[in-house]
C-alpha cells in the first residue's frame, strides 16, 4: 500500500489513514512490508471442520480465493393457476436445477477442498400467484487448487447452459470477481507444526477456505497462519466465540514458532530491522 | 352478502357500499340473488391457452381452487468458504429439491388440468459468502377435481418430508388455504357452448385456472361463464389486452344464449322477476 492510498483512505470523520497513523506513532513513510522476515496470522476457522474433530489447532496450508458469478434466468410471468404446467416458462425451477447443479460440481470436488454456494436467490415477483418470471443467483466458487476451481467453475457454467436450453429460456452468466488462491510458506508451515507439536495437542495442516490478512502479505514475505476452532464454525455474528484456552494455546505456538525460527535465522538476517507493520 | 356487511365496508373515502348503493340507485335490502335466474361471467382467461390455440372462445365448466401451503426450511448457516460441503445443511439446496418436487408432482396431475407452483422463496441471510440457513416457500396447487389436488398436495408433503430426512434438517409445512373447486351449471355450460357453436367459431370447453366472481354465485344460481383470450395470457399487469372483436364475440354469444335459455323458461320461470345483481 502506497502513500497516495494511505492518504486516500478516509474514516467517517474524514481524518485519512496517513493521518490518522501518524497521531498513533507509526511512521507510514517507512512502514515497509519488504523488510519484515516474515508474517504470521492467528485466527479462529470461520468454520466447522476443528470444532467437529474437537481438535484445537489447525496449521494453515493455503488460502482459497472465490469466484463469483451472477446469474440472471429470465422466464416467463405467468398466472399460477391459468398456466398448464406444459406452457410454463418457469425461473424459479430453472434456478432449482442450478442450485442442485452447483451444490453436485462442489461435491464431485470435495477431495480437493473446492466448495460451491448459491447464497442468494432473488425471486421476481415472488408472489404466491404468479409463475416466476425471473430469479438472479449469486454462487460463490472458492478452492486451492487453480485446476479444480477452474473445473468447477465449467461444470457449473455447463450445467447452467443445459438447463436454460432444455427449459427453452435464458440464463446470463456474469463473472463478479475471480482471484487466485494462496498458497503459504513451505518454511512457516513447517516451523507452525513443529511448534504445535511441541504441545502434545492434536492439530491438523488444512486450507482457510475464508480471506484472511495473510493472504495479502503471502506474495511480499514467507507467511504463515495459525486456526483455533470457533463454536460451531459461527463467524461474523454476535454468537461467535472462541475459548480462552485455545486463544491461549494459539498464542503459545506462535510465540514457539517464533522460538524456533530465531534459532534457525542466520546472523545476516538477524541483522535485519524488523519494521512495525 | 347481508345488510351489516354492506355497512361494514367502507371506501377510502369512508362511505360504506350500502350508502354507495342506495346513492347509485340500487335498493341493497331488496338485492337477493336467490331471485336470479341464472348468472354468468366474461372474463378473459387470463391464461395462454386460448391465446396458444388461436381460439376465441372458451366455454368454462369449473373453476379451480388453491390449496396453499407456506413450507419454512430450517438449515445451518454457516459460512460458504470454510464449511466443506459434506458438513453441510444448506437449506436453499433442500428448498431446490422442494421446488422441483412440486414442479413434478403438478406434471404428474396435468391430465387433470391440476397445477403446481412455488411462486415465493425468501433466502435468509441471502448473502454471498453464507450457506443460506432457512429459507420461506409459499406454494400454490389448484385444480378442479378434489381427488387430483389431494393427491399432490399429498406427493408435495411426502416430498418435503422426505427431503427433510436425508438432509438432515428440518422443514415446516402450514396450510394457509384450502379451497373446493367449483363446478358450474350443466345447464350454463350446455346454452353457452350452443350459442358459441352458432357463432361458427372454434371455441373449446375448458377448466378455469384462476378465482372469479362466477364461483360464488354459483352455490346460489347456475352459473356460467365464458373466456376470451388476453395477449400472452397477461393480465393483473399494464401490459394485459384483449382485443375488442374477441370482446364484442363474447357479449354476443352472452345474448345469444340468454335468448337460448328464455326460450326453455317456462312460464312459471318467466313470472319470476331477475333482480339487479
Amino acid at each position: 500500500m502506497n502513500i497516495a492510498h494511505l492518504k486516500n483512505a478516509r474514516s467517517l470523520s474524514g481524518e485519512s489513514l496517513y493521518d490518522a497513523m501518524i497521531r498513533k506513532g507509526y511512521s507510514p513513510g517507512a512502514c515497509r512490508l519488504e523488510h519484515a522476515l516474515d508474517f504470521m496470522e492467528l485466527h479462529i476457522e470461520q468454520g466447522r471442520v476443528l470444532f467437529e474433530a474437537k481438535e484445537p489447532l489447525g496449521v494453515v496450508t493455503a488460502i482459497a480465493a472465490p469466484t463469483r458469478l451472477k446469474v440472471t434466468v429470465l422466464g416467463r410471468q405467468d398466472h399460477s393457476g391459468a398456466t398448464p404446467m406444459d406452457l410454463r416458462k418457469d425461473a424459479l425451477c430453472a434456478a432449482a436445477d442450478i442450485i442442485l447443479a452447483t451444490e453436485a460440481a462442489g461435491r464431485d470436488e470435495m477431495r480437493f477442498a473446492t466448495v460451491a454456494t448459491v447464497g442468494v436467490a432473488n425471486v421476481v415477483p415472488n408472489a404466491l400467484n404468479v409463475v416466476p418470471g425471473s430469479v438472479e443467483l449469486r454462487i460463490d466458487i472458492r478452492g486451492i487448487q487453480r485446476e479444480s476451481i477452474r473445473r468447477t467453475v465449467g461444470k457449473v457454467q455447463r450445467a447452467i447452459e443445459e438447463i436454460a436450453a432444455s427449459r427453452g429460456l435464458s440464463c446470463a452468466t456474469e463473472t463478479i470477481s475471480s482471484m487466485d488462491p494462496v498458497t503459504l510458506a513451505p518454511s512457516m508451515i513447517d516451523s507452525l507444526a513443529e511448534a504445535a507439536s511441541g504441545t502434545g495437542v492434536p492439530f491438523r495442516k488444512m486450507a482457510s477456505g475464508a480471506g484472511h490478512d495473510a493472504m495479502k502479505v503471502a506474495p511480499v514475505v514467507p507467511t504463515g497462519m495459525l486456526f483455533i476452532p470457533c463454536d460451531e464454525g459461527i463467524s461474523h455474528n454476535s454468537a461467535e466465540n472462541a475459548s480462552l484456552n485455545d486463544i491461549a494455546l494459539g498464542a503459545e505456538v506462535m510465540l514457539r514458532s517464533i522460538s524456533l525460527r530465531s534459532k534457525h535465522l542466520s546472523t545476516a538476517d538477524r541483522s535485519q530491522p524488523f519494521s512495525k507493520l
